[in-house]
């Protein structure tokens, strides 16, 4: 079976003063883009329970054009614009998915 | 809104030469989890792209009752049992959801 999925998980460090304006950002371009983009098919950002200005996002995306796709619309380019000064570390991780289940 | 749910990243160091081995074992136990516990709600298996032996799993448990419930399964116990002379380390780390999104 093809597995064209594009797997990623993104390590965040925030300027823990601008936590607060960050996970707002966050959210609404997380919400936007499982909303309107069909090639978005995943999502999920946790945030440690013992240090909350490290974020961690798993990242699914249909395939790698769905990707690029998404890094061009309004949504995201408004997060990343946005919070370009409250990012004090990023770390994208490519992943291959082993399994990914959930009810 | 309340929010029981437990969430947690485990990050896993697997012997390399036992890869193959464990991936089977967690794959099954992971299938079962979700199929057969109504309490577990996600479980993300992925690993890294560069050192395949290094895999991050983000787990979703209803409550912690629910999670409780879940190591003490036949299926948890044949993994945990099954795969302890494989994994070379173990972290698990306590999380707070910021957004879970999936389609």
């Amino acid at each position: 079976m093809g597995d064209d999925r594009l797997v990623r998980m993104a390590e965040l460090e925030i300027v823990p003063a601008r936590l607060e304006a960050y996970l707002a950002l966050l959210t609404e371009e997380i919400a936007a883009s499982v909303e309107r983009e069909p090639g978005v098919l995943m999502l999920h950002a946790v945030a440690d329970k013992a240090e909350p200005h490290k974020i961690r996002i798993l990242e699914v995306y249909a395939s790698r054009a769905a990707y690029e796709a998404h890094i061009q619309t309004p949504h995201f380019l408004k997060y990343k614009t946005g919070t370009t000064d409250m990012v004090a570390g990023l770390r994208l991780i490519d992943m291959n998915p082993i399994i990914l289940a959930a009810r």
